[in-house]
C-alpha cells in the first residue's frame, strides 16, 4: 500500500517559513513512526501570481483533488494588492475551498493556559476557553452571483450576492451538529433572521437538522449579538455555526480572544472520499503577515498544530496528533516562546526554527 | 416661532422604562431653561403590531418625516419571534431608518472611568476608550434587491443582496471625514475587498472622498482583521466608517468592549432639512431587553445620552447636551448605579426610576 499523500502549500510571507518547521515534523513521524506520507509541494497565492500570472495553476487544482490532504501556509501580501480582483491571492486560496468542495471549516478558539495572560481579555474570562466555530466555506456571499461592479444610470454599482440552499445549510449544519456531539453537545446557530431571509432559511433548516440530535442543546442568536457574547462571556459558548461571511468576522473575533493567534489551526473539510475520509484542507488560523516575514520570529505552532488536526481528521492518527499536541504543550510549559509570545519573566526567546527543532525534540 | 419637535417613540420591551426617565429630563429642559420641545408620541415595533397589526402605521411614518427629531427606545420581544418577517417589530425600525434616509448611523463606543472595571477586557486596553462607528445605515445587504426565500429545483433557496452605489458609499464616507476632522483626524475605513466587488467599490470612494480631506489619516482593514484589532487594541481606533452589516457586527463588538452597554447612545443622521439641520433619529445601542423588563432594572442613560446627542446634533443646544452629559458623569462618579453596573464596594443601587430623578437633580 502506498503512502498517504500530502501536499503542501506554503504560499506567501510567512507561509513557507512556518511551513518549513512542519516539514521536520513530518519527517519525525516518518523517521520515529514509521508514517511516511508522500509529500508534495507547490505554489499558491501571490508565489503562485508570480510563477504562473495566476493564484493557483490548474496543475496545483488537479493535484490538491487528488492527494489526501492539503497543508496551506498563508496567502496575500501588500506586494499584491493593486493586482487585479480575478487573480489576487486570495482566489487562490477560494478556488481550492470551492472546488475541492470544503464546506465545513472548523476554527478552534482555544486558549493555552500558559498563554492566558497575551489575551486582552481577563485572565478569568478566557483561561480554559475552548469553543469550535464551525463556518460554512463554499457559499454565500464568497460565490453567490450576480456579483461585481456595474454602471447604473451615470455611476457604478458593487453587487455581491449572499445565496443559500437548503441543502448547503443542511450539510454545513450536520457538520456542526457531528461535532457538537463530540463534544459538549451544545451548539449555537448565528445569522441575522430578523433581517436577512436567508438568515430565516438558515435558522428553519438548523432547526431542522437539529431534530436528528436530539441530545444536543441547540440555540439561535442574532450575528451581532453574538459578536458581543463572545466579546462578553466567550466561555458560554461549546460549538457555533455561522455561514461564511459572519464566521470570518465571528472566528477572527473569537480567535482574537485568546490573544495568541500564532497558535491556532484549522481544518477545513469537505464530503468523503473513497478512503471513507473527507476532502481536507489544513492551515493556520493568521495570515501571512508581511510585517514580520522573513525575520525568524514566525511561531510556526499553529501550522504545526494544522497538521496535528489533519493526522486527527485526513490519517485516522488520533494518538499522534495528541502525541504531537502533547509535544508543543510540553515545549509551551517549558517556557520557550517565539518572538510574538515574549513579555513574561523567566521565558526562553526562540526563532521560528529553533520553535520547530524545540517541538522535534519534544517528541 | 413654534418649539422644536420630537416624536418619542418608546417601542417595545424596556424601551417605554427608559423613555419615561428621558421625559423627566425633557421636562427639566423646558421647564428650567426655558427649552421646550413639542413632544407626541406614538408606537413602533411590537406595540404597534399589537395595536395596527403592522410595526410601523404609515400616520407614524408621516409625522417622523415631519418632526425635527425621533426618539426611540426598542424594538422586538420574543413574544414577537414567529411573525412573518414583513411584520417584525425589527421592519418598523428599518422603514424608519429607510424612509427618512438616515445614512449615516453615529455609534459611539465609549468607556466611562467610573466603570472600566465592567469590561471583559483589560483595564489599561480599554480605560479612556473614545471610538466612534459610522455606519451605512440605509443600504446593503439590509435593503438590496432581489431578497426572498425561493424555490430552486427541489428546494428552496434565501437570496439576499449586498448592493452599494457611489453616491451610497460617498455620502456615508463624506459624513464620516467630516467626523474625523471635528476629533482626531484618523479614519480606518473596513469592508472585505480582497472577496468581495462591493468593497472594491466601497475602498475606491472612500480613497477618492479622502482627497478632500488631506488633514485625515485614512487607513483601510478588512472587516474580519478589524474585528480583531477591536478586540486587541481598540485604542487604535478614532473613527471607522463602515457598511451596514460590517457595522451592525462591529459596532455591537466595540460597544461590548466597553462591558456597559446601557451607558451608550447612538444617532442615526440623513440629509439636511430646511432648517439646515439633518434628519435624524436617537436610540440607544442596546436592545429591548425582555428578560428584565419591568422589573425597574433597566439602565436609562444610554437613552438619555441619546437625547444628548440630540441636543446637539438637531437642535444646536451643544452646551445644554454637555450639560446633560455632565450630570450623568456626576451620578455616576457619587457612586449611583442601576443594576446592570452593580458589583463594586459601596455604590448606591438604584432604579430605573430613581437614576432619572438622581439625573435631574444633578441637573
Ligand atoms: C484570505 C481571505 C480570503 C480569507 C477569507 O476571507 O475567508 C481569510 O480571511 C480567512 O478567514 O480564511
Ligand atoms: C434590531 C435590528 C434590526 C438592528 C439592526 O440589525 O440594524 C439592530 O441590531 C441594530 O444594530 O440597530
Amino acid at each position: 500500500m502506498s503512502n498517504p499523500s500530502l501536499l503542501i502549500l506554503p504560499g506567501d510571507g510567512i507561509g513557507p517559513e512556518v511551513m518549513a518547521e512542519v516539514r521536520k515534523v513530518i519527517t519525525w513521524f516518518g523517521d520515529k513512526r514509521d508514517l511516511a506520507f508522500d509529500v508534495s509541494e507547490d505554489l499558491v497565492g501571490g508565489a503562485a501570481y508570480d510563477a504562473h500570472g495566476v493564484p493557483l495553476h490548474d496543475d496545483t487544482m488537479a493535484k490538491a483533488l487528488e492527494v489526501d490532504a492539503v497543508l496551506l501556509g498563508a496567502v496575500g501580501g501588500p506586494k499584491y494588492d493593486d493586482l487585479d480582483f480575478s487573480v489576487k491571492p486570495e482566489r487562490g486560496l477560494l478556488r481550492l475551498r470551492k472546488e475541492m468542495d470544503l464546506y465545513s471549516n472548523l476554527r478552534p478558539a482555544q486558549c493555552f493556559d500558559a498563554l492566558a495572560d497575551f489575551s486582552s481579555l481577563k485572565k478569568d474570562i478566557v483561561a480554559g476557553l475552548d469553543i469550535m466555530i464551525v463556518r460554512e466555506l463554499t457559499s454565500g456571499v464568497y460565490f453567490g452571483e450576480p456579483r461585481g461592479i456595474f454602471e447604473e444610470g451615470n455611476e457604478r454599482v458593487g453587487i455581491n450576492t449572499q445565496r443559500y440552499t437548503e441543502s448547503e445549510i443542511e450539510r454545513a449544519a450536520r457538520s456542526a451538529f457531528e461535532l457538537a456531539m463530540r463534544r459538549n453537545k451544545k451548539l449555537c446557530s448565528m445569522e441575522k433572521a430578523n433581517v436577512m431571509e436567508s438568515g430565516i432559511l438558515w435558522r428553519e433548516v438548523v432547526t431542522r437538522v437539529g431534530a436528528d440530535y436530539p441530545e444536543v442543546e441547540l440555540s439561535h442568536m442574532y450575528a451581532d449579538n453574538g459578536a458581543m457574547q463572545l466579546v462578553r462571556a466567550p466561555k458560554q459558548f461549546d460549538v457555533i455555526v455561522t455561514d461564511n461571511l459572519f464566521g470570518d468576522i465571528l472566528s477572527d473575533c473569537a480567535a482574537m480572544l485568546t490573544g495568541s493567534l500564532g497558535m491556532l489551526p484549522s481544518a477545513s473539510l469537505g464530503a468523503p472520499m473513497d478512503n471513507g475520509r473527507p476532502k481536507a484542507m489544513y492551515e493556520p488560523v493568521h495570515g501571512s503577515a508581511p510585517d514580520i516575514t522573513g525575520q525568524g520570529k514566525a511561531n510556526p505552532i499553529a501550522c504545526i498544530l494544522s497538521f496535528a488536526m489533519a493526522l486527527r481528521y485526513s490519517f485516522d492518527q488520533g494518538a499522534e496528533a495528541d502525541r504531537l499536541e502533547a509535544a508543543v504543550e510540553q515545549v509551551l510549559a517549558d517556557g520557550v516562546r517565539t518572538a510574538d509570545l515574549l513579555g513574561e519573566e523567566g521565558v526562553t526567546p526562540v526563532s521560528t526554527g529553533e520553535m520547530g527543532d524545540c517541538i522535534v525534540a519534544a517528541l
